[in-house]
């Protein structure tokens, strides 16, 4: 048995549960960015343990943290081993009042019994990229977003609206799991040679991970827009389109690279368990990716193979 | 293959490293806390990650602890296989200027081929109960600590000199971990019925929960003495012989439980790899634990089935 681990925070997005007092939703964030880290080497999440370092222990608050998990990891399949809860003092800071918290995870993954791992040693020239959209920023950027938002609309700026909801609603919108979909495709027999979780680093940053196994290249030309929330935001805070793509997923969660003629069965096998796909690009010869950018200021963008990280 | 997962945090000892500047040495305590958790299951930690918050990255603290936990981790043969930073700006606070932060690990721990899992099923009446002796405080209780230290010392505290050492650097000791130990132990063909990490809760509430499965209690009529910076925190906090064994380890970090014939034997191999050990007392039956705690105000404790945690 093949296994694999990994970790990471849901890092400031806490704040944006604090200063509107929702509490659960932020466990489907903390499931989505370790599983969909293990789904992006094929892995299957098993069971999960997490964190929880508060201030001082508020037993409501942990209770609708913990509601949130578990039926986000009920959903994804996955069992929640172990927690623990360290009430650390003064050691967490947070906004406003009620308990502060930080809040991390750890899952194990298995690779299922005759697949093999997913390490885009297989992408070659003319194969296709599939972009899975996204619903939100997911658990990235948050610093940057916090300031824009200050600046932007001011110090309360949760409490105004967006649309008919607030703008905290909006930033607090949680993250789509993509693990289970992962998991169905490849068990029906899908072949999946690449997949990039699209985290800190945005579209070019971990698609250049992806591609360095076989040194290829990327031409995503048809990628999904943002929502239009984030490119309010962008606007909000005159943000530079490489820097918006830099730091925010922009409307695309997750990639995924197939054979052309697989592509096709893939985003409609996607559309069929409710994920939106498009077929937005192609692998070529030679490092590099170019982006065509669908933010405020869309633009070709060119990523050399240096830094495209 | 069995695997089991562990996650836990140094909570707030990092205060300690804090006030003194020295930060290489939590690696130790972030590598016991998760691996002899483990290691009480009969599991060996093969892969562990872990998560550092920071408020804003220092890079040179940063190499502290990692190089810390790097060498923790090679003397106890784990590979630390991936790693988080989150700088999560107000979020975390600590004492002084410098690097704050909390820091957590999880840990995969796999069951030797051929071995059982360690469950405390088949302990029986008549066993032997072994401690392995502590060198401090490990990683639980610090809250207590740090407050009987500012009322008892004063706010400077860990500058005043206890021995040839100041208070600060006796408290932050770092933590002997067990858990090569148990594996040699059992690689080696010892059989180990029961193994209780003596964590929050002390002897009792840590033991208790390992005698469960067989319904048994457990006399303790010999554990090591508490070290004498141990009982000179207990009296300059006024702490009950009670407390100060529910919260602090006094001086046992690990308990195994073995076959009366066999334990002369477990305790010799321990002494043989460096590690103190003794034979402490054996297992009634019935439940309940009575302890004959060696602190300040030495006294026989009795802890029932019920509360024995």
């Amino acid at each position: 048995v093949k296994i694999g681990m990994s970790s990471d925070g849901i890092g400031t997005k806490i704040e944006i549960a604090e200063r509107l007092r929702i509490y659960d939703t932020l466990g489907r964030d903390l499931i989505a960015m370790t599983a969909d880290d293990l789904a992006a080497n094929g892995m299957e999440t098993v069971n999960k343990t997490n964190i929880l370092d508060v201030d001082r222990l508020d037993p409501d608050t942990v209770d609708a943290l913990m509601r949130g998990l578990q039926e986000a990891a009920a959903e994804a399949n996955i069992v929640i081993t172990g927690g623990e809860i360290a009430e650390l003092g003064e050691r967490i800071g947070g906004y406003g009042k009620g308990m502060h918290f930080n809040w991390c995870a750890a899952g194990i993954g298995i690779l299922p019994e005759g697949l093999e791992a997913v390490d885009g040693r297989d992408i070659r020239a003319g194969d296709s990229v599939i972009a899975l959209k996204s619903r939100g920023f997911r658990s990235n950027g948050f610093s940057l977003l916090r300031r824009v938002m200050e600046k932007g609309v001011g110090k309360a700026w949760h409490r105004e609206k967006y649309d008919e909801r607030s703008w905290g609603e909006v930033l607090l919108t949680p993250s789509l799991i993509y693990s289970p979909l992962i998991a169905s495709l490849r068990r029906s027999g899908h072949v999946l040679k690449g997949i990039a979780h699209i985290t800190g680093g945005g579209i070019a940053g971990n698609l250049a991970r992806v591609l360095k196994n076989s040194g290829s290249g990327a031409e995503l030309t048809d990628v999904h827009a943002p929502l239009p929330f984030m490119r309010e935001v962008q606007r909000l805070g005159g943000i530079p389109e490489t820097r918006a793509y830099r730091l925010w997923n922009m409307g695309n969660g997750m990639l995924i690279i197939a054979e052309k003629e697989a592509a096709e069965d893939i985003a409609a096998a996607a559309g069929e368990k409710g994920y939106a796909a498009r077929i937005c690009g192609r692998i070529r010869a030679g490092g590099g990716i170019l982006l065509q950018s669908r933010g405020e200021d869309a633009q070709e963008i060119e990523y050399s193979p240096d830094n495209g990280a």
